[in-house]
Formats: C-alpha cells, structure tokens, sequence
C-alpha cells in the first residue's frame, strides 16, 4: 500500500506510518493539500497525517482539511517525538559549525544550544529535509535535527540523540483512506459539527453525549474558514459504531449547522 | 509605558501593540518566555501577545505561559496580517532573487510565488528580522516579506501588498500587565479550568454558564504539560465582573480541578 505523508522520507510522519502500516510505502509530499490530493486522485492508497502535539497542540490545517475533503480515519498511533543530531559518516561533533532543522524542531532543542554555544541553528524547510540536503551536499561541518527514521533513510550518523528538552513531546496521527469501514474492534470515534453563536449552543451540544454516559476524550474548537470567530468543534468520543452513538449523533444534528462523522476506529494504546 | 513584544521591532504584534497603546515603546524579546520575563522583572510594564489566528487557530504556548505566570489581561484588539514585499529603496521587482520570511509567513504566500517562479522562498528566523537582514546588509537581490510596521522600522520599500492568499487572516492579541484591574466597561472574562478525564465533565462544567444565561465566545482544550492526553479548557466568557459571572465561577470551583480567570475586558470591535 502506497501511503501519503506531508513532508521528506525520513519525516516523523513516515515513522508514524511505518508504525501504522509496517509493510507501507511512502509517497512524500511537499504540501499537505498534496497529501489528500494524492488520495483523491488514487496516487495513494491511504495517508498517515499528524493532528495534535502534546506540546504544540492541534495541526489546524489537518483538521481543516478532514473536514473539507471526503476521507474517513481507519486508525490513529502516538509518537514519541525524538531529536537527533545527523551528520556524515566520519564527521565528529567538535567538526560541527551550523544545525539546519525546521524552526519548530530548533525551538525545541532550546537546552542543547545552550549548552553548545559554538552551534548556530539555521532553520531549514523540513527536519528530514535537513539530513537529506546535508548528505546529499557531502557537508563536513553542518548537521541535521530529525528522526532516526531520517538518518536510516539518507545514510546519516547519529552523533547526538535526545536533544528535545522536553520528553513528553508526543505527535497523535490518523491513518486516513477515502474508503469508508469501520473495523469490528473500533471503540472510539472523531467527528465535527457547528454550532449557532448562541448561548448555551455548546451545553446543549455536550448533553447529547452526556445524557448517554458517552466519555469525550477530546474537544477542540476551530475557526470557520471564511467567517472569522465562528467556530466549529472537532469531538473524539470513547465508543465505537453502537445504539447509544447512533442516537447520540442523531440527536446532536437537531442542535448542529452540520454534523460530519471523520472516523469510527480502535483508540491507540497510551 | 514599555510593551514588551515576541519579535523584532516591525512584528506584527509590534504593530498591534501601538493599536493597544499608541504611545507605547516597543521592548522586542526574542522569545516568548522572555516576554513574560521581562513583565516579571519590571523591565516592562505591559506585553502584547498573539493568542489566535483565523487560519492557523491557537497561540499554544502563551495559552500556557498565561496558566503558568501570574499576568492578567486587560484589553484585547484583533489585526488583519497583511503580508508585503519589502526591499531597499531603489530595488525593482525584477531585480530580486531571493524572498526571506518565517516559514508560517512564506506559506500564507503560496500564490504569489506561484505566480513569481523566479523568486526563490528562503525561510528566516522572523518576518520583521527579514526586513531587517535585507537593510542591514544592503541587499540588491533580496527581499523579506513582513508588515508595513517593518518597512517603517527599517526604512524598507514597499514593492507589492497583500501578499497572503486567505485575506480573512485575522490574529487575536492580548494586552497584558502583571497589574489585577477589571475596567468599568469590562464585558468579556477569559479562564482557564481542569477537569478530571471522568464522562459529563465538561458538560457539567460548561452548565454553570448556560444556567445562568452567560454566553460562551470560545473553548480551547489544550494538553496538561507534563501529562500526555489530559487536558485543560480555555474558555471566553461574554460577561464581565458581575454578579451572575461570580456565581458561575463559585460554581465551576465546585466542578473543576482549578480555575485561573485569565482576565476581565472590554471586548475588541469585530
């Protein structure tokens, strides 16, 4: 199966979809609208896409386009987010001048330039983008911040691993396909709907799953596109397709502008 | 008074710190943490900070440096983020090459390097520092994308505006001051509470406002730091300090792990 990530081989996407779809090949694209064209299009047979960051986070944009586009989640997995320090085989860290990683990826190794001050972070378009450039450059006094995925993929060392401060940084990805199945097992599902500005719209809301003892594990609000400070909510409820979720959704689009189901699929072990 | 700013002077948050305050003095940080550093030092006496963006939705990390230091809020004001292309006076379009700016800044510019195949994208540590760079260095074939603010700091030209594809690109700042005072005219409370991972919480929690009439304009889950998929809530509240607000929160201590009330403020014009 052909799997769609945004981002170089060698992203963390490509790791979560390795964990996903073992036996997966990736198909790398530069922009993440790319990413669900390329399931539109039937180039890929499915897409791995990250959706929150313990620290950062939810990914705005893919939660945008879920709900734009005709695609359902199959599968979710969480990933500890690990920054290594990649440069040419041979190349020692006393060699090392300039660190090219996306910005949020330097952001995050705060502590490692502090304590290497002869380093300069430069900031580069893509973490696995940064191996590939300086391995593909032969460069003997750059290095890259990425995955382990990234230095296996372009044939970097690893001279330094661990470099985030901050060790509770975990990605949550969906497996998405434009087929829509829900697997025997499935125990949790991720949905959207909109609401009127009017108080007490999201309580209302809220009591449809209530009411059922139906757990919410997740809310998130969102900007509607084109209509600044309306907003719509991006749900995950702890029950798969059943009688109470069935009446639960059915009662909410009584409340909701709209009410889109984005997948009904088996929760991701902690 | 001096207003503390993430960025180089000519950010956007520069720009709307002189909507905020007209004659404030800009101090520019260049972190976040700083930023509130410098309110705890006294160095200066209010920040303005992004909270939300239209397109690209919550500001995490000042969500939680809000949780996390003792500021409260005082004003808020909403900014179009209009995105130009800045050279030295005397640089024609045709002369440039390259265009620096944040990635996040480059991106909301798809189109126009769509439609400028020669004009190579070169990310930068910030939009502003683009501008900057390009002054400094007396750059001929170089060009920064940032706001009108930066082309006035550095006495850059502006050689084309509006840049950005989505012109319904709003950010939202807060004015903040370690100083607790609510205005006569305050209308709008921002708070942030915990809840245990328990089902009906949030519906629960969210009751002492619809009980009592209060509208909610926004809800925010964000991850607890430090504890991987538990979660916090940041809600804005269309009331200010009234009677019926202050029995709500009485009520919601009842509910929640805690409350903080972030601040009360007269809410921005749309």
């Amino acid at each position: 199966m052909k799997v769609a990530i945004q981002g170089e081989r060698g992203a963390f996407s490509h790791q979560a979809a390795l964990k996903l779809l073992p036996k997966a090949t990736v198909l790398a694209c530069s922009r993440s609208i790319e990413v669900f064209d390329a399931l539109d299009s039937g180039r890929a047979g499915a897409a791995v896409i990250p959706v929150e960051n313990t620290l950062a986070g939810p990914v705005g944009e893919h939660l945008d386009l879920m709900l734009e586009r005709d695609v359902f989640i199959h599968g979710e997995v969480r990933l500890r987010i690990e920054h290594n320090l990649i440069a040419a085989p041979g190349v020692k860290l006393k060699d090392i001048k300039q660190v090219l990683s996306h910005p949020v990826a330097l952001d995050q190794c705060r502590n490692f330039f502090r304590s290497h001050k002869n380093l300069s972070p430069i900031p580069f378009y893509d973490t696995a983008g940064a191996v590939k450039h300086v391995m593909a450059q032969e460069l003997s006094d750059v290095a890259g911040i990425a995955s382990v995925q990234a230095a296996k993929e372009y044939g970097g060392n690893i001279l330094m691993k661990g470099l985030e401060d901050n060790k509770q940084n975990v990605t949550r990805f969906f497996l998405i396909l434009k087929k829509r199945k829900i697997a025997a097992d499935a125990n949790k599902t991720s949905l959207v709907f909109s609401l009127k500005n009017v108080a007490g719209a999201l309580f209302k809301a809220l009591s449809v799953f209530a009411l059922r003892d139906l757990d919410l594990s997740k809310i998130e609000s969102r900007p509607v596109r084109g209509r600044p400070w309306e907003y719509c909510f991006f749900v995950d409820v702890l029950r798969g397709d059943d009688q109470a979720m069935l009446l639960a959704l059915r009662h909410l689009e009584e409340l909701a502008g709209f009410v889109k189901v984005l997948g009904v699929y088996k929760q991701a072990a902690e």
